[in-house]
């Protein structure tokens, strides 16, 4: 455990210095005035990174599932129906949940590899005209294939058909990262965690709730006590919780926020995009294919590398790890096997990105693939170096 | 927040150095062999804190009130009869877990102060011909009134009664802190949190499942997927988790267990005892009644103080906070304005204690209490002085 | 080594975790422009601390005994005569160094417990028609025995002899925890280390020199390399050192500075004297002497109390650390086994030093002095709960 | 100040997180016997390394400057003739400093990119037929040029010319990096720091002292205090320092040795080797020439790489710095804007090197040279994919 170089993971991603430092605190009481100027900015940090005025933000010492739960479990009853694409592995376990939950999900099974089918969305919402549909789940970026949807165009979908279902999004590995627009997409539920754009340890569940999600809070008769958003209203309406809180990850995150709100959304966004330029350069230059069908779907904080038939992808997950100290992502569920995915979301450089790629190589090199050691990182090099930086660019 | 004072709330606890170096790791690729020398050594430290050999034991990123919430919906169903006693506010709100989750709790009344009617108990499950109840609710410590319970006792109850029951213990505030006999007392759930006698950030519930526990947990028909035992038991068989753990709370919990074990828990239990005496003879010199009722039920852990008649208690708190710097626990429910509390667990020495000693007296005669200043601190030493430290007594 | 406990040495000190934090840096490149950003506030901090304007300040890493030498070498040549007074263990080492570079100390022996003789000086300058003193040497605070001495006091005596010699002026224990004038008292060199006032680490010397001081760098004769101010000066111009600087040091020191002032001088200063005087009720309450001979010389920063006649004061001292894990002040020199100190300085507060005082009794009673348990510690809260903290009042 | 990239300056190095935790210690009273707990291993550690039986080990608050000082002025007198060839700007300084010193420095001029001259030392010290030489000075690893010297071979010049001369090395950028052998090449004062090859934050200066030098201290007449290895020696026999030291560093550099030894001086060894040699194929496929003459004089810690005729090297630097946020080393003295320097010591792997050199093509491509990106890093990563590690070699 020498910790020495970048993970490639798509979450825990590398954390700066300081956001260690932020999460690492000496205890404070939770129920001295303190906490409240831990907690107010940490909420209101992350409605600035969800761009919205409207939603309730709930944290819970938790995960993305937790997360994913509490919505769930908060706003909808037994015997609910709801309709969700699956796409990949995150949309699929999203699903698992509702039904282990007693929801009625319709389910629309979508290729891995490409983007949540807002056309389909909107004949089967304009079809259900009793509005039995509660919900529409959709993934923004499916972790497991690297592939982005346009949610903008799912909430059109429910425009076009009229329909009042609620909108929850898993943004767990796009928000902080990638561009989102809670209130300007009319999501009502949105969910993240901190160890992904916040790059912040595992540990946090972030919930934004719509003003519409709220009410429906008071009506969702699935049991709940941990996730109870109730409890937690009540709570922070006096700068407190219903339980011990993780004061020092909301520490980190309020800090978090700070970080990216004073580099700038925007900027935060673009260079995200510019690593994964980089990223699909050295693809591309290794001839290689993405998970990811087509350009409009590339997401930004994370790539799904095909490797070509018969050989095992997994393989390059544990050479690396074991040869040369690099974690990447497996592949998972349908691609299991089929793809190894580079994360490149959270705190990260060119020179960092440089590194995994340069691993890459080398891996597939010793693993029999017929990759030209230096190819992909010339392809990054070149891009890295022409492409100015946004925030350069700015600042001139 | 200047972090100097020691704190003197019941949770989260001071924190040894050692342990926050633990917890603030860089990333780990938490699908990694290495997550497993961290994994591991975390289940089986705790394992031996428990005194179990049965138990297998689960870690959610989550707190105590998920831990509940983890062996309710795990092994019960809606409308399963169980038996609790409420004696305080954390056995009150584990009721009201069970009850939002659709169980019928057969609650027995008890007066704050007093331990848990371990006869009560056993009159009611002989009543129980036919075993309807399903499970039994203990709290071993109630951290509001800082009353131990005799859990031996309701085992033998269940036992006299020769009831099927399950027993199902809230340890939070005592587990690591106090004896607790997992296997011995039969305990089938025992529940327990991070940030108590293990020293750590709040941020994981931790639950031992004795194996009659763990056979329930596939009949057990309350929804559930975050704090599902199920997924996570398939993922620790491949040292893995279901969703992304919280690596760095885990490890500062191998490294707490490690540090516990090392001392010998009978010291360990030793240490809190003679820390939390040092406080009772201060609490006496001052003239004061602890809101235990009886010497068999004082807490090690913590101490809940009467206050005189007319004096609103919380006072103590907000003034010690402000004007000291220090946070003491407040009253909660029943007693709430009648009792401050001072939390004696975790990481602390004599000499931090009667750091807290001499504040409560400053604070008490800042607010017109009849307290003679350094009086509950020389009672405290006179004990901590004579009163020789079982680690140096077992050196000799 | 568990930390739990505050430490009561005259230095280092107890240190803030921000300022911990502060100096645990990753690795900075010390020939980059970013090291100027540390550096300059490092720098300019430090001249707001001494009081001055005129002064440059020199930053070595090494300590407040290399601070002397600094001065000692860079300014002065072999042969040359100087004048200080010996009333303390800290006041003789700086005399042996000059001794040790071949200077002619005119040596004025005062009793250990009282100040400086300004008076002495006077006469002695006033004596010295031909200039043949180049310098003159003060210790402001006598760590040995918790005396302060009046350098105004001094600067008179230089100004009514009408002699130009320079006035060097040991701080270590006073700067940044007593008020000190280095343009006002006409200080020439002012001396002092990081892990005092600054509530940092050892490892730091800092040196201020007066444009007279500087003067004199180019004509000293001394040799000296690691301590030469040319060098330092030099480098200082490009954002630079001669060799490679303690960064995380240095930048624990720009964060220091910025804390204390932030705080404000004022406040800072009252702050230590308010917690001087309840450690001196305590004394008092005790029945027992200070070294310090008159109210006028006690130091706010270092109490050396007298223990009776034939009683071994360093029993105090190991019974201390090997009991109860607290850390107090030998005895030094003339007054070892005499006199045992609590430093007082840094980053403590009223609840922090009432555990030091508690546990001066417990080991007192121990050690069969005739103590009344909680006797000091109630005269210290006395005062601490009536003399309101300077802060409180300023914000009111 | 983001600190997301490796550094690639010849120290200080990167730090492992477990050494910045060990570094990072709360306040121990260094008077205390705790602290011989940190002391005494560290002295032995480092002994240890630098291969010692018979030296004693000096470890000053200061860096390798004040190391090299410490020799000087404890083991020499104002006039003493010593020999030292000059090859570097490390060697020049330390040359100056004795000088400044009053030494007599015989100065052999030695072209830059060489090695020390041990066929010229032997013709000198034959020559001094009155043993008018007291001391050689020979620096094993010019950082300044990425040279090593063959230390054993000055030995034997010593031994041929049947001189009695002390050998002192300046290992400032090899002990712990490269293999060094105190006793064996008879060496009689080493010097070192702690932010070399310990990978630790500078502040340390660390000697070794065989016993012919420790018998030369008495007999030095140069003034010292700070310095003094008298005060040093009667300090270490109580545990103790003659002034606050160093402690967190102390302790870091007990892990430092722990982890060192642990590892095996050999696997270390092979290990910078390793790096170096991937760093050396990069020079080469960029059709670049090292500083450093011959492959028998390369250094495993540092290269320094000459850059085209005509072109400033020092914008390399620069330029790495301002756009891609990456630390190289500056060329110093006679090689200044001619050299470039990568650092490839102390806590580096495969993976971080590469991304150094890919970050050095993209710079020099930016900058008009004409480097093919991504030939170096497929140079580099041809040979770490071959060249198996040492200690994987090992484990096999």
């Amino acid at each position: 455990m020498s910790f020495q170089n970048p993970v490639f993971i798509p979450g825990p991603t590398n954390m700066p210095d300081a956001l260690r430092k932020a999460c690492d605190m000496p205890t404070l009481d939770h129920r001295s005035p303190l906490f409240g100027e831990i907690l107010q900015p940490a909420l209101s940090g992350v409605k600035k990174i969800l761009k919205s005025e409207l939603a309730e933000v709930f944290i819970f010492p938790s995960t993305g599932t937790g997360g994913w739960e509490t919505v769930i479990t908060n706003t909808l009853s037994p015997g609910d129906k709801i309709l969700a694409a699956r796409n990949g592995m995150f949309s699929h376990r999203w699903i698992d949940l509702c039904q282990r939950h007693g929801l009625d999900v319709v389910i629309v099974d979508t290729p891995w590899g490409t983007g949540l089918p807002a056309d389909r969305y909107e004949e089967i919402l304009a079809a259900d005209t009793h509005h039995e549909i509660k919900a529409v789940l959709a993934t923004h970026n499916e972790t497991a294939t690297g592939v982005k949807s346009d949610i903008a165009a799912v909430r059109r979908a429910l425009n076009n058909a009229k329909h009042p279902a609620l909108l929850y999004v898993d943004g767990v590995s796009s928000i902080a990262s990638m561009d989102f627009r809670m209130d300007e997409w009319g999501v009502d539920a949105a969910v993240t965690g901190s160890q992904k754009g916040f790059m912040l340890p595992a540990g946090l569940a972030i919930v934004g709730l719509s003003p519409k999600a709220q009410a429906a809070v008071d009506q969702g008769k699935l049991p709940r006590t941990f996730f109870d958003i109730r409890d937690m209203r009540k709570s922070y309406a006096v700068n407190a919780y219903p339980y011990t809180p993780a004061v020092g990850l909301l520490n980190g995150l309020k800090h978090s926020c700070d970080m990216l709100l004073s580099e700038g959304l925007d900027n935060v966004f673009a260079r995200h995009h510019r690593i994964a330029e980089g990223v699909r350069a050295a693809v591309h230059a290794w001839g290689l294919q993405l998970c990811a069908g087509s350009r409009d779907v590339y997401s930004d904080t994370v790539s799904a590398i095909r490797t070509p038939e018969g050989f095992n992808a997994t393989d390059i997950i544990t050479h690396a790890a074991g040869k040369y100290g690099v974690a990447f992502g497996v592949g998972l569920g349908e691609v299991a096997g089929k793809v190894f995915r580079i994360g490149h979301l959270g705190s990260l450089t060119d020179v960092m990105t440089l590194s995994g790629l340069a691993t890459a190589e080398m891996v597939m090199a010793d693993l029999g693939l017929s990759i030209k050691l230096g190819s992909g990182v010339a392809a990054a090099q070149d891009y890295y170096r022409t492409e100015e930086a946004v925030s350069s660019k700015e600042a001139a």
